[in-house]
Order: structure tokens, then sequence, then C-alpha cells
């Protein structure tokens, strides 16, 4: 029932069905089986940034393009469950208020009590959700911070990395992640002082990825320039990306990345259940305590009793 | 001859091993167990709060506390593996750098390349590596954000949550979290409208603990007003912990969960690996990139292959 009104574009189902990954309900698992086979259609936008970057705005004029061209959008913005939650994303549903009565605009934030990996699951099928849903475009809005983040950027067809113009030698405190993560790269608030140094660092560390060259972008959000140019370059990484050696080599990987990730958890899980009532983990915990061995060489210990065990 | 360096209370030593840790080098585990004897000494303080609460200035004026009565401190800030450095860590390290000339206080900013897992992995043995060069203090700052700060928290002896008055509603937006990992609650910026609300809003939402009511305390980390009944506060968190069987309890519950995350995070190398030369993967990776099955239910065949071929 759920999955049909899913399928149907609702969404309240979908509203609901989302929750249930989050939460991770019994019920998640048979929604995904049950929507898989209508995934695959949407183009997904990762938006990526450090806070104050401008990036909601950014969203909000990108739906708003869109949905001049008819296209539906659907957009998720992904909370690093903080254990802390500032204003940030409150202003941020409030800037994109704006399409809330549009019924081809769904807008939701994700957080997770289940931790990084748990976040990273529940936003990978929040957007096979929003695909089989009918959504034609679908955007993830991250802050950048952490390992969810990563995660996320490995399932979207185009990143766009947004960053805005910073004085004296900031530029530099730029992670070495950063520039291998970015599709796109947009130098956003372009009309501050500081722009031309930003762009020129971010074209002195691009790299191009299996042939393509992420290129560096100006926009003022605010006003919606350089949106446009934006937009068209999303549409040039959508036709590469559709190259047909291209699409099967990144889908073998996708695929690779997901199932194995998948069976990782499950592995950490049942190993878990039989190391908890295992006697050699009281006998070494005792041991540590003592200071008699360390608790690398007790794991190691206790990893090779279990695999002798199975 | 690092550890022999480490012992002594060495500060270029005790940079280079963290060092070792942060990029996982082959050495750490050698460091690691050597080390491990000569831990447990140190009283550790974790300090975490959303950025701009304060946190830098408070750990600023809490040092100049303990070095007044003679006790030397170690400092670690955690970067939270964010792809993005934005100016915030330089700054914490300006304001605590009117320490740097004191041979008993010691500060690093810590970040990891090995996602969260990595950096909490690090972190435990950077406090280690600290407790056994001899600093009787040790204080782990965080900005409270994702997992690696909750697995960080674990090992910290108390957990002080630092907060700033709100307007508004915004103080309902605290998560659930929240309130189960501080041992010490800190409004700081007291000084400033809407202390009183918050003040009263965390009396209403502490939990005793094991027998321990965590308090309520207001700062002005700028002007130092507070900071001495916060250590005040600190110490008889110490002496709590120092009954026997709350320590023993504590230390058994520690040790387990330190030894089952060592072992979950070797079982999953081992079984991935032994997943990646798999032609079950291969073959399953087909069928869910023909969409004839969906990624979960891979994942369970694959298990089942994988538990029984062991």
């Amino acid at each position: 029932m759920l999955v049909k009104s899913v399928l149907k574009g609702d969404h309240r189902a979908l509203a609901k069905a989302i929750s249930a990954f989050e939460n991770e309900e019994p019920v998640a698992a048979k929604i995904a089986k049950e929507i898989f086979p209508y995934t695959g259609k949407a183009f997904v936008i990762g938006v990526t940034g450090p806070p104050g970057a401008g990036k909601s705005t950014l969203v909000d004029k990108m739906i708003k393009h869109y949905r001049s061209n008819k296209k539906s959008v659907g957009v998720l913005a992904i909370d690093p469950s903080s254990i802390f939650t500032g204003g940030a994303l409150l202003g941020d549903r409030l800037r994109m208020a704006s399409h809330n009565l549009d019924p081809d605009v769904f807008i939701r934030s994700m957080a997770s009590r289940g931790g990084v990996g748990g976040l990273a699951k529940a936003t990978r099928n929040a957007i096979r959700l929003l695909d089989a849903s009918g959504k034609d475009i679908i955007i993830v809005e991250t802050i950048g911070a952490g390992q969810s983040e990563v995660e996320i950027v490995k399932v979207a067809d185009a990143t766009v990395v947004v960053t805005i113009p910073q004085l004296g030698d900031q530029v530099q405190t730029f992670k070495a992640g950063l520039m291998e993560i970015g599709d796109i790269f947009v130098v956003n608030m372009a009309d501050l002082p500081g722009a031309d140094k930003m762009v020129t660092y971010l074209l002195g560390g691009v790299v191009a990825k299996n042939g393509w060259a992420p290129p560096v972008l100006r926009t003022v959000a605010k006003s919606g320039e350089g949106v446009d140019v934006l937009i068209e370059k999303l549409e040039k990484r959508r036709e590469f990306l559709a190259k047909k050696d291209i699409a099967e080599k990144r889908q073998l990987e996708q695929t690779r990345a997901e199932i194995s990730s998948l069976v990782a958890e499950k592995i950490s899980k049942v190993f878990l259940k039989e190391l908890s009532s295992s006697k050699d983990l009281e006998r070494l915990i005792e041991l540590v305590n003592k200071k008699k061995i360390d608790p690398q060489t007790a794991s190691e210990e206790l990893f090779a009793k279990l695999s002798k065990k199975r």
C-alpha cells in the first residue's frame, strides 16, 4: 500500500517511507526491496560545502530553474547526526519554504539515530524512494563534515562543492579530500572580494577524473547570478555519465560498494553477538584491566579464537 | 626510543607518536602496546558543545586553573574529519597559544584521514600517550557532531557539555542524546539574556546516571567567572569515580567496548578481503544491475555463502 502510493508520487507516503528508513523500522527492508526495480531514472546531485556557504539559497534557486523547465525535484537536507541542532536546518527549511505548496517539489531534512552508517544507508534509500516516486532531479544537501557525507557523495551523479571567497591564507586549509570529491566547484557569493583568488586556487587544484574535468563556476545565489551556468554544467555532466562505457563502470563500482557494505554490516552484527557471549572475552577483559596485556593484543587473540571456531 | 621519550614527557616525541596514530603508521600498534602498562593515572575530561559556545576559551581558563595548582595538562582538540576546515581550529590554537611555552601544557589538534572509526581510535591512543607521558589532566575538546564524538565521550571520565543562552524556542532543538552524554552541564556566556531559561531547561532534563546527578553550572569563560566551580565539580566527579565498585564496573564496560570494536574492525577487514575475490559477488552485482534482485537480498545471499564456506 505504502509503496504503491510512493510510486504514484504521493508526498505523504514518501515522508512516511523515509521515516521508516531513518528509524530503521522492520518494514524498511521490505520497502527497499519493492521499490528497487523502479529506480535508476533520476539525476542525483550532491551539494556540499561548509556551513554559511549559501548552499540552501543555491539549492532554492536550482529548484526554481528546474521547475521552470517542468522538472520535478526532490531535496534531502542531511543533518550529520550531530547531538546539537543549531538554527541552520530551521533556516534552511524556511529558505526553501516557497516551494512548499508545489506538488512537484518534495523537501525533507534527514537525521539518524543509528550513527553515521545508518544515516548513509537511510539517505541512499530515501534517494531511491524519490527516484521511484518519479522525481526527475534529486538534490542531496550536506554540510561536508564527516564520513556520512563522503558516503553520500559516492551515490551522487554530480557532486557540487560550494565554497565562498576567503581572505588571507585560509584558502589553504581545505583538506586534500576536497578536490577529489567535487565534479563541479562553485565559488558562491562571487561578488565578495577574494572570489578571484578562490577561483584561481580551485583551478589549480582540480583533477580530471575518468575523463571529466571539473569546472569552476561563480555564483551569487542570492540574486541567482550564475545558477543558469551551473544547471548547464550539470546537464553536461549528465550527458557525460550517460556514455555507455562510463555508465557501466560506474554502476559496477557502486553496486559492488553497496553490497560489500551491507555484507560487512551483517558480519559485524553476527560476530559481535557471538563475541558478547564468549568466555574468552571475559578472561581477556580481566587481563587487560590488570594491564597484563593491551587491548590490541587481546582483540587479536579473540579474533583468532572466533575464526577457528567457525 | 620514541616510547621512552614519551614516558619522560618529551613533547616532540608525543607529537610524533600522535601523528603515527593519526596516519595509521605501522609503528602505531607497537607504540600502543608499549605504552599501555603506563596508562590509567590521568583524569580525562571531555568538553563538547556546538561551535561558538566558547569551548576553547573555557578550556584555556581551565588550563590556567590547573596550572596554578601545579597540575600538568594535555589538550586534544578534535577536528571531526570534516573535508572543510574553517578558521575555527586556527582560532582555537591562537586562544590557547598563551600556554605554548609552558613545558607542562601540551596542546594538539587532531584529525584523521581514516574516517570516523579511525579518529576515535587515534584519539583513544593519543589520550593514552598523554597519560603515559605523565600529564595529570587530559582535556579532549570536540564540537559534538557525529559518531566520533560519541565514541570519545565514552572514554572521558567526565564529559562537560557546554551550551549558551538561546532565545526563542531553539532550546528545544537539542537532541535526545545530549542529556545522556553530559556529566556536567555548563551554560557559558551566562551574562547574556536567556541564561536562566537555559539553566531551567537543562535542570529539567538532566538524568542521574549510576548515582551521579549531573550539575548545571554557569560560566563566563571570557572573564573566568564560574570556572573555579567547574573545577570543583570535576574534582567531585573524580572522587565519585574512584569509589571501588563504580571504578571496577566502568573499567569492565570500557574494556569490553574497546576489545569488541577492535575485533569488529578486524573481522570487517578480513571478510571484505575474502568478499572482494568472490565469484558470487560478481554474479550478484550483475543481477542487481539488471534489477533482477535488490542489493539487500544480494548481500544476504552472499553473507550466507561466506558463512557456510568458513
